[in-house]
């Protein structure tokens, strides 16, 4: 008998008869003798729907109303579950901000998670309840609703299931786990059995679209096991769990893409201290995340270049601002290019290994991919390349580290 | 400078170019230098899809969620308009039931307002924020969402309005008016220019769908000053206020009719005391209302027979219950009809004069229209008729009483 959060996202109750299935599978794990707190996200589209009002009423809807707006999608689906539930015969409540008690803060729109108040949820497990929880919501310390962003459910359900100390919180989605590469983009991609919350982090942030990166936060912080799994077959997902020996056995778990940003190349700058500096103060004020950053000093010229990236929307905001400093960098030449991707290795084997970098060059290279920036972190490295080299590049790298092969630590079975 | 609730209807903001036109009516009021406080009901339709998606997940949806779900209608209404408001650069904050702390007993789906702490709507007014208060809904005392039933914002207009001691509540909806009959039926219904608490509470009950009955109780209860007017135009409406001199003049304000009652009829029962009170306590007992009655003895047989009104849905009900008795009662002969209307004229006059139901009588008489049963209290009189005389029954009345000519009340004037 173990304490379960389970939180299915936006396909699994996109209808009156998914959300049956998901009334049922809740209702099988309640008879298995666990307890169950679910939290459900808005139905698939709902939110689009609703975002799409809001921008017929305002260009720039404000992000106050736009969070009351929005947080009624959640609000449907578990009033929908609950009705579901107890035709069926067992007992449910829907549990709102108010009433589940999750304070966030003030931002909107992005708001994160401060507090949890438990007792509305101990208080219906104690009569036998289920208590559904709307997911992507919270309210301000004035009251106010707050949403936490695209994703957001996930870090709902997490942020509960630590707050309960569950023994599991379990993500149902469309997918059946997280797997060595997008199956999309090479179909000898593998689900993982496991993967550790620092590569689940890395996957997340490098392009990996299965967990809101935020609730893979809170689950490292709070050692909360995150089982991801489908909502549309029995077997057993992914686990997402604290990093272990066996886990640093493997040098590379993952290869991830993303290709939603742009590079930048300002070549023609005076080679003197402080260019740098003045260009990205410049750019960070306008709000706007320089991710990638290569810098070149060209010692027969005199001159130097700088090319970094940027996230696609704000390419044309940040070369208005970079045209804005020609005044007082005579002969900067700015050039940009969107046809761009950003391929990445991910694994905490990494740390202790050496030539991982050199394996993920060479692949490239034999595969004829030219690499135009390359940024590393600890369990990562990551390659700027050609946008049309992609999948190629993908596959390569999955064959070179042997993905396709069970990892060391899953022929060893958990723990 | 006033300050004014204006309640707008779901065909006022039954989409984004409407609910614009209604934000453009509200900046109009507080450019004119009046404090405005708006409620909103949900978008036309958006209630009825709520209904159906439950009726999907169950055959009876619990009550309790059934009110989560409904209550996502007005949260929508309050977001869009707070967006569109704000984009035409003016302040506005949308107020949900945990916020605009507006507190109700635990009657699921007819829940009757308890309290509203106005500190919240204050605290907007006194900011120069317009407060857009979500209608239909509340909270009980444990923070559970509970709706007031069809037609509930009204009731939340009117409660904000004494809640505040506003200087009036206007009610804006899709007809200009309170008319003296339905315009659909007569068309020389005519638009009063005021109207009692008391005539209206009987016009709405005695089927006119102007105004949420209780809405009217809310407003006689605190003297509330209602203008019921339309959205769509700029005339004035109906005023809705207290009862005066001039409209004691008035015989008869206004002809309504209800198609929504069957007639049961029970012959052959015996003649003695405690039948009638044995069937209504069985008939009370399964919930269901009764409306009219008459009893009949038989002078000549020694059998006594019985007709009452009850609501059409309940008409199958009634008469299984009935059947039931037929052991106690042998002989009872049960026969219905569900092609009856019921017709009544109201007015505070009546209070004082006589020969008013000698007049409806012999008028409807003269149209060859037979009445089967009769009703009055102070205010009205109620025939029931054959349904398909209706519209002649409601012409008949209107030209007995004058009704297409200004009310003396009216000529002289307001007050």
């Amino acid at each position: 008998m173990a304490l379960i959060v389970q939180k299915y996202g936006g396909t699994s109750v996109g209808n009156i008869e998914r959300i049956k299935n998901v009334a049922n599978r809740v209702i099988r794990a309640k008879n298995e003798g666990h307890d169950v707190v679910v939290v459900l996200s808005a139905m698939a589209g709902e939110t689009d729907r609703l975002i799409r009002l809001a921008n017929e009423a305002a260009g720039e809807p404000d992000a106050r109303e736009l969070d009351v707006l929005l947080a009624t999608g959640e609000q449907v689906s578990i009033a929908l579950f609950c009705i579901a539930v107890k035709d069926m015969g067992y007992k449910a409540r829907s549990l709102l901000s108010h009433q589940a008690r999750i304070f966030t803060d003030q931002a909107y729109g992005r708001a994160r998670i401060s507090e949890i108040r438990t007792e509305p949820i101990w208080h219906s497990l104690y009569k036998g309840v289920v208590p559904v929880i709307a997911g992507f919501q919270g309210l301000d310390a004035r009251g106010n609703i707050t949403t936490l962003g695209r994703g957001g459910s996930d870090t709902t359900a997490v942020a509960v299931a630590a707050a309960l100390a569950a023994d599991v919180c379990e993500i149902y989605t469309d997918v059946a786990g997280v797997y060595t590469t997008d199956p999309n983009i090479y179909k000898k991609a593998r689900k993982l059995q496991r993967i550790s919350y620092d590569e689940m982090l890395e996957m997340a942030s490098l392009g990996a679209k299965v967990l809101h990166i935020r609730s893979v936060e809170f689950a490292k912080k709070y050692d909360v096991p995150v089982h991801v799994r489908s909502s549309f077959v029995d077997e057993p997902g992914t686990m997402v769990v604290k990093e272990d020996k066996a886990m640093e056995e493997v040098l590379v778990s993952g290869v991830a893409y993303s290709k939603s940003d742009a590079r930048i190349t300002l070549a023609g700058l005076p080679d003197v201290p402080g260019i740098a500096a003045r260009i990205f103060i410049t750019i960070a004020e306008a709000g706007i995340v320089v991710d990638m950053i290569i810098q070149g000093s060209g010692y027969t010229t005199g001159k130097a270049n700088l090319s970094f990236t940027v996230p696609r929307p704000d390419r044309q905001a940040a070369i208005r601002i970079l045209e804005g400093l020609k005044k007082e960098l005579p002969g900067m030449e700015i050039s940009s290019d969107e046809e761009i991707a950003k391929v990445s290795i991910i694994g905490v084997g990494m740390r202790h290994h050496a030539g991982v970098a050199a394996t993920m060059f060479q692949s490239l290279a034999k595969a004829g991919i030219n690499i135009q920036m390359i940024s590393t972190s600890e369990i990562k490295i990551s390659c700027v390349i050609e946008d049309r080299c992609t999948a190629k590049a993908v596959q390569v790298l999955h064959d070179a580290f042997k993905l396709e092969e069970p990892l060391v630590h899953e022929i060893a079975g958990r723990d």
